[in-house]
């Protein structure tokens, strides 16, 4: 590991970031995964979603005695009654909404799948499928009393093949077991988010995550290659081909992907998997305005190329409440914005040589100020090393990474989750900001610049309907007005549903509610989410 | 411009492959295109489709006068009725296929093919949406005399973000013309195929092309951000954003994306671009078994990483074939299979460096055993070199792209696009040639390896029921048991049609007819393609 390798001239401050007051995330937070059971406020203070939003629930049947009495025969080992083991499973990681299911089902295979639904289907008892619940739209968990599926028992690796890098398995895998799996054989996963320590693969390609490696491996609608899909009737549709290329036929799989639990249920997933980069390199980058970040991820593109992996950006205000909250400190202090830059590639000097070069051209012409870089340098091979290494890569991604967690203890939290050409990225926050003032305790934006790609976050002390009414529909006035969308990855799920139309043509919205009739047309699959009720 | 660059031990041999043996495809075909009307037999020569393959016309309406006089209003400047002018436009680029239209409509916009549709959707007339008529499975040109709706007067580009990288542009534009745009702006379009000199961008989001690009920048389902269609009633489906990512609702646009036409006519299409790289090498290798060009593979992938761009190969008869067709000759002789490595990346020091490597590793452990570099120094500036290296490259690609040519001039040709695990890849191969014997004239196999994508051609002296009825379903079932596909890029077609259940279960193709019956329930889009009639 090595640190310090520019010396170009200019301000660029070399740190060591692997010292005490940084070094710690391990200790807070369980590996990889978002803290759910620590944060502040119990699930009980968390209002019914029903009561908060006055919505009628739908004329579904109720859950009764001898329906739990069929999924017992049904689903072995898997019915969960027990109202204190519902308790977490029906409320949201942003405690944002509640619902207050009384039944949850976990089968271990696709015909128990299969079979439950079926029986639902005819029953008409609604329900809500559920991952690793960590989505961030109210869409994971139950509005009334839906029977929540959850995936959780279906976390077999079913196949991989180590020519072609094609994972298959099934949809209750975790994001980081699965990463950690593919490591071992000299690939990874290509996508990666924070809450990859509990969520599942299942839940990612039914919200179509994006994430920090969307940038250097796309998105999931080219690296997903097949799926396996139990529809609302309990027929299963086996399109969980591993193939890179088959043009059969229209691409049904692609219309489960982001579908968030409203068309079928995702049991297993078979996706295109990147080799293990050799080389990965990061750095941490202070710029004085929003206009030099976006030259400095201009001049980064176009100078590190094809091992550009990932580039993020937050403000001032992001980095505050990420040592306030959560006692992180940054090796990078006193900029307005700061940058992660990080780089992938399979030859660890060349990769240098490239961020070198780069580096010394931002500082040489002004664009960065201050910053601090980790590279890995295959020189050095004695394990302690090695893991120092990961301790500093670890600790500048946590920067980066847990400002979701950072805010959710500044209060309530208004999220919005935004595409926009870039170069008006900054400004939304800049007039939001402007637009509240004091009705606010902090707006901040951070996100994934290089996707266009922004995350603004508006914290309150509590929630309130009158900050509600200031910030929307502003903030999709605003990013309708630039031709933007109004979820970039987090998707719909509950509490964005009714705003689709300022990012889709009435007559989009119109034809998915059609393909929704056609194969749900009882609508029991996660009702109340993603769609505006056609009525 | 540099060559043999690598001097390791071993037999690679460094041959001056722009010397006036190899260096002439521009005097053999138009530039980057097929050659369509070089090809030598006449459209008349051809049988008509409903003849050779005995199908029955559907109860459309017949274009009427009056039909004819609405158009003449509706598309003014965009109406075709003269037969010899209509000619071309009724056969396939392979002349199998022919169909009998006596009108072709050329709309320049989007209201213009809205009008038409709407039209035609309540006259029950039938449409065949048409772009550069180079598909390959009889997909592009009628059956009996379905209306031919060309986009070739299309061809606007509506707007391009350098700060992106993402292009907007009409349905009718040259695929070719396009990369030309782009590339004077620094970036490329992230698909390239040897019909690049005539194929529309249009139709090749519609057959869901595939191509040389693939392995590096990913299928047109992770590119296509946007799309606007007019679906079959007339009305216009605009989700023609620029945005990287958009996760409110279901994608509709990927229903579309491979759809050959069935579903709506793409008008517009957005797309992201990577940038142009600044070096591209290329190696020609020749290989002693199949068996070493997949350990040659695996070697080159993790070697080359990120920088790997193609990897194509071709066997021995292929190269007989082009030699003896098109007059090409090669660099490499006297292996039965050959390799085209190509290399795209930001540092021609960096990637001329792993290249090296690369090819020192692979003949030093007799992975290959002969083959020559053309690289891409930036040293030499002269612009005569520039020329030399065009022109070394275009002679290496040129002998893998114009296979499917040469292949046109050998006789009668039975195409098959083959996705397959990629170790079982030339088995087919070997098994074809078995079962065949003397009554195939030459059965070769080539294609994009690094997809796992076989174009297994079978030729003869002319068509015929028996050699036809002895390649399939042989070798759709051959497919079928090593889960593979039967149309890894090609599409269905007319051609392939009624095999799709070798690749799909019958629970998805009855859910595609589903989709089709819901957004074209008279059936008048491109009818008697894709997929099995329904009854």
């Amino acid at each position: 590991a090595q640190q310090g390798t520019v010396s170009a001239p200019g301000a660029l401050q070399q740190r060591c970031v692997a010292g005490s007051a940084v070094c710690r995330p391990w200790g807070l937070r369980p590996p990889g995964g978002r803290a759910f059971h620590t944060a502040s406020s119990s699930f009980q203070e968390v209002l019914l979603t029903s009561e908060r939003y006055r919505v009628q629930r739908l004329p579904f049947s109720r859950v009764s005695d001898s329906d739990v009495a069929f999924f017992e025969r049904a689903v072995p080992g898997g019915v969960v009654t027990n109202p204190e083991e519902l308790k977490p499973f029906n409320v949201d990681w942003l405690k944002s909404v509640r619902g207050c299911s009384k039944l949850m089902l976990k089968p271990q295979t696709t015909a128990e799948v299969s079979q439950v639904l079926r029986y639902c289907y005819e029953r008409n008892l609604a329900v809500n499928p559920q991952g690793g619940n960590t989505g961030l739209v109210g869409g994971s968990v139950p509005v009334f009393d839906e029977i929540i599926l959850s995936t959780a028992l279906m976390n077999r690796i079913i196949s991989f093949d180590k020519v072609s890098g094609i994972l298959v398995c099934q949809a209750g895998c975790i994001l980081e077991k699965l990463n950690e799996y593919l490591e071992e054989q000299g690939f990874v996963m290509p996508l990666d988010l924070g809450a990859k320590g509990s969520c599942h693969i299942g839940g990612n390609v039914a919200t179509n995550a994006g994430g920090l490696r969307l940038l250097r491996y796309g998105s999931l609608r080219g690296t997903v290659l097949g799926l396996e899909v139990v529809l609302a009737d309990g027929s299963t549709l086996d399109c969980l081909t591993s193939l890179r290329k088959d043009n059969t036929g229209y691409d049904l799989k692609q219309l489960f992907i982001g579908s968030e639990g409203t068309l079928g249920v995702i049991t297993a997933v078979s996706i295109l998997c990147p080799q293990k980069p050799k080389a990965v390199n990061l750095a941490f980058l202070g710029c004085q305005s929003f206009a030099k970040v976006l030259e400095t991820f201009t001049t980064c593109r176009a100078m590190l190329g094809e091992i550009l992996s990932a580039y993020e950006f937050m403000d001032e205000k992001c980095m505050e409440l990420v040592e306030k909250h959560l006692k992180l400190s940054s090796p990078v202090t006193g900029s307005p914005f700061y940058v992660l830059i990080e780089t992938s590639g399979s030859s660890s000097t060349h990769d240098e040589e490239k961020l070198n070069n780069f580096l010394e051209q931002a500082m040489t012409s002004g664009l960065v100020t201050d910053g601090t870089v980790a590279t890995d340098d295959k020189k050095i091979k004695a394990s302690t090393w090695f893991i120092w290494i990961s301790l500093v890569h670890q600790t500048l991604w946590s920067l980066r990474e847990r400002i979701t967690e950072a805010l959710t203890h500044d209060g309530y939290v208004y999220k919005y989750d935004i595409s926009l050409p870039v170069g008006k990225l900054y400004d939304l926050v800049t007039d939001t900001r402007a637009r509240l003032g004091r009705s606010a305790k902090n707006v901040v934006g951070y996100g994934h610049l290089g996707d266009g790609n922004l995350h603004l976050n508006i914290t309150a002390e509590s929630y309130s309907h009158s900050l509600l009414d200031a910030i929307e529909p502003f903030v999709y006035e605003w990013t309708a007005r630039y031709n933007g969308s109004i979820s970039a990855e987090h998707g719909l799920g509950f509490k964005k549903k009714q705003f689709i139309q300022y990012s889709k043509p009435n007559e989009a919205v119109f034809l998915m509610q059609r393909f929704k009739a056609m194969l749900d047309p009882k609508g029991i699959l996660n009702p109340y989410k993603m769609l505006p009720s056609s009525s």
